[in-house]
């Protein structure tokens, strides 16, 4: 193909995808199915619907269609910031003396700032259609809560964000941002919840976690009239709404007839990986594609390279169906240390079976690290990227070196998640060198994986 | 015309402009010339070539070329982030009901987060090719700086940032980030210059204003080997190197006939107007083009609406050529209440010429009513912006209620010229109505008025 390539490749409207790609309708072995926590039964859609909204249950449990399409109000608004531009990082290269080719996927240029706005956006749309008033959910380093803020305020629906408290501590503009966006900020553990007040009981001085805002949000929702709770990660669904990412970039490479022979994706809770991968597992799956696929995770929390495949919880106050699901246990505390999200003891269960049927593979990174490949890329690419980002570009850095080693010319895709511009504590440590590298002990995980074992299906 | 217009309207990259358009080529009448602070006279281009790189000064006194060829290690700069997106705010349109049709250029999606930019760019890669090793700058707000920064270390530049007292105190972060692409950040007034002590002495507790902190950055560059100033709004070189914004606006309406009736852009030191309005004044001057084109400014820093058109300095120091200006004066000192940028005393001499031979109007705008304006535009269009901008984007919304009054369907073009993620300390003053208004009495004019009657030219 001889196409000339330009440096940013930008779908037209027309060109942008018009349904989701539901990447389980590839799985020749679905993932393990949602368990009720209490019955320990496979969870039916009523078991789901007094927590999440009708139509995303519905999608949640679809394993069969492997195009869902995207409602007209959804893409009017996606038009609104999509499509993301495909970069090609020409100056890294440059720098680097590689002969690999390295390409990102740019999700940073909205002004929530990261990928997340992909599946707020459709899930503020269907709780908007089904009529109800208000949401809750929960935020890490501040991106989902951010998206979601911005797409309740967009549709006129109210939001009670439960923010990880030393997250809102850290990062006092992510919550005015929120704020901005008309949204209620709630540093958790907090007072307002059951479950929050038991968790300050026990560790009065914790600087909270994923797991227990999540259990918050849950408990508002359910039990607070036309009001559900959303997740920015991890459920099929979210996965779901994020392929618009992985298509986006397969449409605009075939159209100039690139192919990467490596992807790489940050994973927290897996989303962003999830989506980006969607419509290139096929071929991996039925063996048509040797295409390498490259979780990176932060070694500080380290579910898919140290964690187990076992049935857990989503959150910390234990009320989530069971997930089967690469984990460090939904005891597990994660460093305060620790700049940006990243930070939850689970995995996507999608993601979590591919990995376990040796379809990706994954590495774990130190922080300081990856803040040396964020400065490089920044200085080089011109965007300031987010610490999450940061780890997907650290592990590109180190594939595009070997490919100098080895004189190959691989193509490289990365997902750049999102900016770093409310990440800037994070720089000013890295910038004053006081930042530091946390790997957890044995005797760290062993504190994790104990909240593991009350839970039957994990007893065999 | 009836091709269907996206959204989003974005250039490919064949279509993007490779030279600069020179407005002055097109004014029959131009400014009147820089003089020297000392002999008073028109300065040579070898009065200037102490303070400027020497591309810059004859880009600068160029008042004839229509077109200025755009380098392609600067082009291939501008691949990375440009073009811009011009977008239809249609869901502002649909909240206001108004038969208007409301255009935005946003000059936002790159992380330094503004279009400075684009200057930024072109002069860093012109220091570079004449072998200089640092240059020193002033900011404001922030903006100017962080493009600088980000430019210096694309080109392995040293530099050197005098960033106003207040806005440094106020902005930990936007400071941060010009660190974090290496940057040595000094608030000013400081100790390091003659003129900052000078200044300190006389007005220990200032907060700073531009016109300090340019007259500091200069110092440091005429006392320093192998270094120069750069500034980032004002000078004709500066509004060239802008010109980009509006060519792509034009040949991206050119292309689906779209024709725009007001112009609107804010107004500080005149960059962001000077480049939107660049391709389009042949016809308004010529008079075969009746566009409104609307310059709006902080009612707080008013220099055209209640400034005085008359030779001045551009800093405080009295440092700088005497430029022929709208001005409020040197000497005036802007309130430190007012967020953003927008601050500074004078006005680009050829905003100011053009103002004053009528081709454009100039309205002045509150500080609240402003974040009013911002709130609105992040609510339906999903975009945080500045504060500069939101001043654009309050009379556009003023014009777009003007035409649903009316009935008339007119067509808007705004300059968004950045994002707000840095202004967030404005923001929260606005979610906690602390956010005051400020309207200088005569009385603090006059002030401002007073350091023009020691220029010779201003005594006939």
């Amino acid at each position: 193909m001889n196409k000339k390539i330009p440096v940013k490749i930008y779908l037209t409207e027309d060109e942008m995808p018009k349904s989701w790609y539901n990447l389980r309708a590839d799985m020749k072995q679905k993932h393990e199915p949602f368990l009720h926590p209490g019955k320990l039964v496979p969870c039916t859609p009523e078991d789901l619907y007094p927590v999440f909204c009708k139509e995303l249950v519905k999608q949640e449990l679809d394993q069969e269609n492997r195009y869902i399409e995207i409602p007209e109000g959804i893409r009017d608004f996606y038009k609104m910031y999509r499509p993301s531009p495909l970069v090609r990082a020409y100056f890294l290269e440059k720098l680097l003396d590689t002969p690999a080719e390295i390409y990102y996927k740019h999700e940073g240029n909205n002004t929530s700032g990261s990928h997340k706005l992909n599946s707020a956006v459709a899930q503020a749309y269907y709780a908007k259609q089904e009529g109800l008033t208000s949401l809750t959910t929960e935020t890490g380093a501040g991106q989902w809560g951010s998206a979601l803020s911005m797409a309740c305020a967009f549709y006129g629906i109210d939001l009670k964000v439960y923010m990880v408290k030393i997250s809102s501590q850290q990062k006092p503009y992510r919550k005015a941002l929120m704020e901005t966006y008309g949204a209620n900020v709630i540093p958790s553990p907090s007072d307002t919840t059951n479950v929050g007040r038991k968790i300050l009981e026990e560790n009065p001085t914790t600087g909270g976690s994923l797991g227990c805002a999540i259990s918050e949000a849950i408990e508002v929702a359910v039990t607070t009239d036309n009001c559900r709770y959303v997740l920015g990660s991890v459920l099929d669904h979210v996965l779901l709404h994020q392929s618009i990412i992985g298509q986006e970039c397969k449409i605009a490479m075939d159209k100039y007839g690139i192919k990467p022979d490596i992807i790489i994706g940050c994973a927290g809770g897996g989303s962003n990986l999830g989506g980006l991968i969607a419509p290139f597992m096929a071929g991996k799956i039925n063996g048509t594609d040797d295409t390498r696929i490259i979780a990176v995770e932060p070694s500080s929390c380290p579910s898919l390279t140290r964690g187990k495949y076992v049935y857990d919880f989503g959150d910390t106050g234990k009320t989530t169906p069971l997930m089967k699901m690469y984990t460090l246990g939904c005891g597990f505390m994660p460093s305060a240390n620790h700049a940006g999200g990243l930070r939850y003891h689970g995995m996507s269960p999608i993601i979590s079976k591919l990995y376990d049927d040796g379809y990706l593979e994954a590495r774990s990174v130190e922080q300081t690290a990856v803040f040396d490949a964020a400065i490089m890329f920044a200085r080089t690419e011109g965007i300031l990227p987010a610490p999450e980002s940061s780890h997907a570009i650290k592990v590109a850095i180190d594939e595009a070196l070997e490919c100098k080693k080895t004189g190959q010319k691989k193509t490289i895709l990365l997902g750049m998640t999102g900016t770093g511009y409310f990440d800037m504590t994070a720089y000013i440590a890295y910038n004053e060198k006081t930042m530091t590298d946390y790997i957890p002990t044995e005797a760290d995980l062993e504190q994790g994986f104990a909240s593991l074992l009350d839970i039957p299906q994990n007893k065999q």
